[in-house]
């Protein structure tokens, strides 16, 4: 689709940590221009591959600022922004603006399962609210996750309450019908629905989405943006097909500590391995399967500089 | 059970606020107060009733400092102190601390879902270790909202490993064996069960259990004050069939905006129904089932101050 802010392929880009388990900004801002050099578009920092609920509210923003220091285009940023609560939504969102981020990718108030669609509304009616500014806001459908989906008549209410708004979302229910649906409904408004599964990339292109926002996207962003730039020409079928069989490979293990072990062999950087519990760094075996899986995807990482 | 420091009935505490969402702090001491002089041996304060994921960081810790510079005795509350992520788990949990509590209510990191009982340990163990400090911790076991079941076999993991530091836990499963296996297997070390629904007091109390953390105590509390001190005698049979019945009629509508409009009723103020969203106030329909069930148990609140 044509406007879309993020179009294209966008890394929920990983979260690397020293030793003691702060974050190392210096070596997040190397991999976030590996990843624009490599094929991304966009960078959304600060999602559940980024581990932002295992980080402090003062971390995440200083992940932000401290990204924008080190020359990190704010522009090409998605930083996710929610949390349990509108307070502290608020107070990141209004953040990732003053960082210079054109939006902000929101995930329900997870922690109170099934909320009534009058209840989800009131919240973000008041979240955007409260925000004011000019950052546009994508909703994070992610219901095995956060155990509340957001439905095509919520996001209609939602947008029809809150004009110009609300620019798109990402689906992260590996459901192809469930992101149609959104696509059906939006995508001729300017609605921007990025799959959050690589294997969907090429089939909701077809019909109109954005492109893409994927943990994966860490390690397989330059087949991803093959996919992107020539969906619609005789290569798109083979790169699809390599494109998720890297999707298979990082989902045959613990997804973000196996991300985290395909960048650190990739770097030659054992540090990358260092992750918050309740994750737990890899296995000797499962790295084992998953690289012997990942190679044989075809798919070979460009060196990092 | 003897030497609890938290023995009895305990309120998972309201938390007011104004008609902008701010938390009332005077409306919140004054509550406070009237449940210490009705029966409450404590204050759970910033629970899931307390609508603690409902507030931004900052303002769980105003709440600690504000109900305690308005003389509510701090070694009678036990805040919810827990977060999704360790940074924010333990600066809470200092501040716990450093407000003068002796306990704090700790949820497992939430938002993930089904994380091994290696990464839960290596969680807990992280969290009690910077916390340092002289403070008891204790769980929350409530996988119906965190997803995340605390077991016997984990528990005596933490509890080895954290010699003194794992003080007890609320059970809210609602499941009277989940309970008795944690009051069997721990109570005679002197860890602490609470039941998290009143309908299960007596039965735990009878088991060697330390008594209950409920939300219902914010309007029942003298009915389970009775229970408490009168478990072995002849009136707690007939106590704990009121006090099972005002469970039923605050479960009959959602919960916290019931017992808010309880509250509100009881105080003749208003601003009592002030709920953040995703909760809304009760309807016209829902809260006459409320008062009609309610006031069918037979429990008749003491008049505010």
């Amino acid at each position: 689709m044509k406007d879309a802010l993020y179009g294209g392929v966008n890394a929920a880009v990983l979260t690397p940590m020293h030793a003691d388990l702060s974050i190392d900004l210096d070596r997040m801002a190397a991999h976030c221009r590996w990843l624009l050099a490599n094929g991304c578009n966009g960078l959304a920092v600060l999602g559940t591959t980024g581990e932002a609920n295992s980080l402090g509210l003062d971390e995440r923003i200083a992940v932000l600022e401290g990204l924008v220091e080190r020359g990190i285009p704010a522009a090409r940023m998605l930083p996710g922004t929610g949390t349990t609560n509108i307070t502290d939504t608020v107070l990141l969102t209004r953040a990732a603006e003053a960082a210079g981020c054109r939006g902000a990718l929101l995930l329900p108030p997870f922690y109170y399962k099934n909320p009534s669609d009058d209840g989800l509304l009131a919240y973000f009616n008041e979240v955007i609210q409260r925000v004011a500014g000019d950052i546009r806001l994508y909703l994070y459908n992610f219901p095995q996750q956060s155990a509340v989906p957001f439905t095509v008549s919520f996001i209609d209410r939602l947008r029809s309450a809150n004009p110009g708004k609300v620019k798109g979302l990402k689906d992260s229910s590996g459901d192809y019908d469930n992101a149609l649906a959104y696509v059906e409904a939006f995508a001729d408004d300017g609605f921007e629905v990025y799959a959050g599964d690589d294997s969907l990339l090429k089939p909701l292109l077809e019909k109109g989405s954005a492109g893409c926002i994927t943990a994966a996207a860490n390690v397989n962003c330059a087949i991803g943006a093959r996919v992107y730039a020539g969906w619609q020409g005789p290569d798109a079928a083979a790169a699809q097909t390599m494109l998720t069989a890297t999707r298979k490979a990082v989902t045959s293990v613990p997804l973000i500590p196996g991300l985290k072990a395909l960048v650190a062999r990739n770097t030659g950087d054992a540090g990358w391995h260092n992750i918050r519990p309740p994750h737990l760094k890899l296995t000797e075996a499962q790295q084992a399967v998953l690289f012997n899986t990942f190679d044989a995807s075809g798919v070979r990482l460009a060196k990092a500089a």
